[in-house]
């Protein structure tokens, strides 16, 4: 099982190497330089717009997209729901982030229109993550958005069962951030260990990580294993970058570095535990067994 | 006097490390990214907006706010005033940047309203000071703007009676960034030291400096304080960064790793002198003697 | 003849350095940080705005300008007509960055309004320099966009004629940046060689660039001078930065260090060649002679 998975995440890794695949993005201005360089460092090509025509447009071009609702200004209102919408009808899959879900209005009006476009990857923290099942009415959800700007304050644990139910919604993966990050199909979830403390101490490691899996969507198998490549490579490079940093300037830095040096070994081999519905796969020395959780 | 004023700076940075105090912002596009990396740096936690409702919301959310005008939207004429209505009817505080202050009907429309709204600190060049003094109608002001671009053209010292007069406006504090930063609350000013002339060098230091004193705000005891912490941050992290850098790519890198490692001792310790109403306070020793200035 | 060129490219250097020239710009959110770093980084003052009249104000204000329409937003089909259209009228020299030319209706709205006001120097990949060339009617162009996203599908040689036809038609210069960049002004063609792979794995080398030679616009003879001065710059300090670099993190904070750095004759000794109406010079041991090329 986890061999498996491995195999899948190196051929997604060497292919978008070799292919340099195109991800749009409508993203917000605070990080939109720092996903566009993550979506670079591991082998995509990234282009960001605003105008709804641009939006579909770019849907269409890239094999895959990035919608991050974070900074909306005025024309997200027809930008959003447009690129969505198109990229439902040819099927094109695209990673949702739904940053900071519970401040003002259309920000809670876009994220329920998306309910109807189905997301191949929700990516988000915790508490994210728990107040969009809320508002899409899901399992595990709750009405009350616990986001407090754009932090968590609520533990990666709390959210799997908000998770589970939106992978089951939508038929793709969810990926939750945070200490121990958690990624799910609905019945197959990986927990993947790793990264740094600075990555809570600069801006946008989420949302370039959510850049990085709409470029990993399009060579991989699933947007399973697009999220989990992407979260164990985040992982990998944010544990090697600390060591090298001097405070969060210089990890930053080398945290482009390193993403741009990971080979697939690299993403295939970061720390990183099975199950199934529930269930546990431990394996050491190409033993698999099982092992009930909760 | 001045040891006073170290131990209250030493307070606020030790609360400001424990409790991550998020301060929002409504700022420019061009160094957004920067302001929210450096509010992360020194402990606080950065969220920024361009929605009217989201801008209210946050001003609640948040413990004070960062307004800067540099590169305005249509949006902002209705987001602006809408959050600094909302934080002076909340009674929250709030940083004031002027940038550019003088280019355009929308930025003097918004400046001149924001008088009503009494901004906590206000933060600026000396060009950028003694424009919103005049466009207020207070002394030192000149109703003719010499910033350019977004430089000044005048020095600190021209622009200290200009400070004086908003600070006794507003009740709060003003600060002066230029080679010698002054900080006053209308009768207590302080002259902060060090630094480095790749600031200059660099886009947006003034920017972050302002998005970091918003941080401050919320666990210093007034508004001169949290003003003059960030001021002596910015002289000391700055000194230590160019010893670092090797140009201003690598400056900014360090100054942000700097910013982060200070400790409440750093920030307190940096060279700054103190007056009350023109008479300066010499100590050395122990000892503080008066010294009238001009 | 190549050391005439270079003498001229050395002045203008020189008075950029000790006039700090103030170039404004509407630009767009990805890169817009690093525009304005890169202008400070060689001399330059960087200023950027949205708004119709501050886009006019800066037009006068500044000595040059430089228009990138990158991430158009609904202001910017008034804001940028406005600013060309005062450029033009108060013959200031001005650089057109056409980004993704191709994507969108108002982008080809605007591209083609713009051809009006004559730029002085159009800087863009291959692709965009041929589909610009097409939108404006001009031999070498087509009328099919080949520009992906932001990326050219396209060779620099490809790009030659429409590189030229643009600069016979506006009278300035046109650069296509490339493996081997290519500088004309319609008759005096060079090629500049240097330049690093990690070029292309950064977002906004080309938005800088373009950034960078309005701020040299100001001190050029022309803007043929310019183009091929910001050229070499950039492929100087990308050859040197590349050396210090662990991957594209580094490589972006070392770049910006060395164009900092760069001294006259760092930029007038990059290598380079010269044409006059496709007859090259060819120049070793101040012994020049002619050969034509293709």
């Amino acid at each position: 099982m986890k061999a498996e998975l491995q195999e899948k995440i190196r051929a997604a890794i060497r292919a978008t190497k070799e292919k340099t695949p195109l991800a749009g993005s409508i993203t917000n201005t605070v990080t939109i330089d720092f996903v566009a360089n993550a979506q670079l460092a591991v082998g995509g090509s990234a282009a960001m717009v605003y105008l709804p025509d641009e939006a579909e447009g770019l849907a269409q071009i890239g094999g895959a997209s990035y919608i991050n609702v974070g900074t909306l200004e005025p024309i997200y209102a027809e930008s959003v729901p447009a690129m969505a919408k198109k990229l439902f009808e040819i099927n094109k899959p695209w990673v949702l982030d739904p940053v900071a879900v519970g401040l003002g209005q259309l920000r809670s009006d876009l994220l329920l229109q998306l309910k109807d476009y189905k997301p191949s990857i929700v990516r988000g923290n915790p508490s994210e993550i728990i107040a969009l099942a809320g508002l899409w009415g899901l399992e595990g959800g709750s009405s009350e958005s616990k986001v407090v700007g754009v932090d968590s304050t609520e533990k990666v644990y709390d959210a799997e069962m908000a998770a589970i139910s939106i992978a089951n919604y939508t038929g793709g993966a969810v990926a939750v951030s945070g200490e121990i990050d958690f990624v799910t199909d609905g019945s197959l979830s990986c927990r993947s260990g790793g990264g740094s403390h600075f990555l809570e101490k600069i801006t946008g490691a989420g949302c370039a990580l959510g850049g990085v899996m709409a470029v990993y969507l399009q060579e991989a198998e699933n947007p399973f294993i697009a999220a989990l490549a992407g979260t164990n490579a985040f992982n990998i490079a944010g544990g090697r970058a600390q060591i090298k940093a001097q405070g969060p300037g210089s990890f930053k830095v080398a945290f482009l570095d390193e993403l741009y040096r990971l080979s697939p070994d690299d993403i295939s081999n970061n720390r990183f535990t099975v199950e199934v519905d529930g269930v546990e796969y431990s394996c050491s020395g190409g033993d698999c067994t099982l092992r009930r959780r909760r």
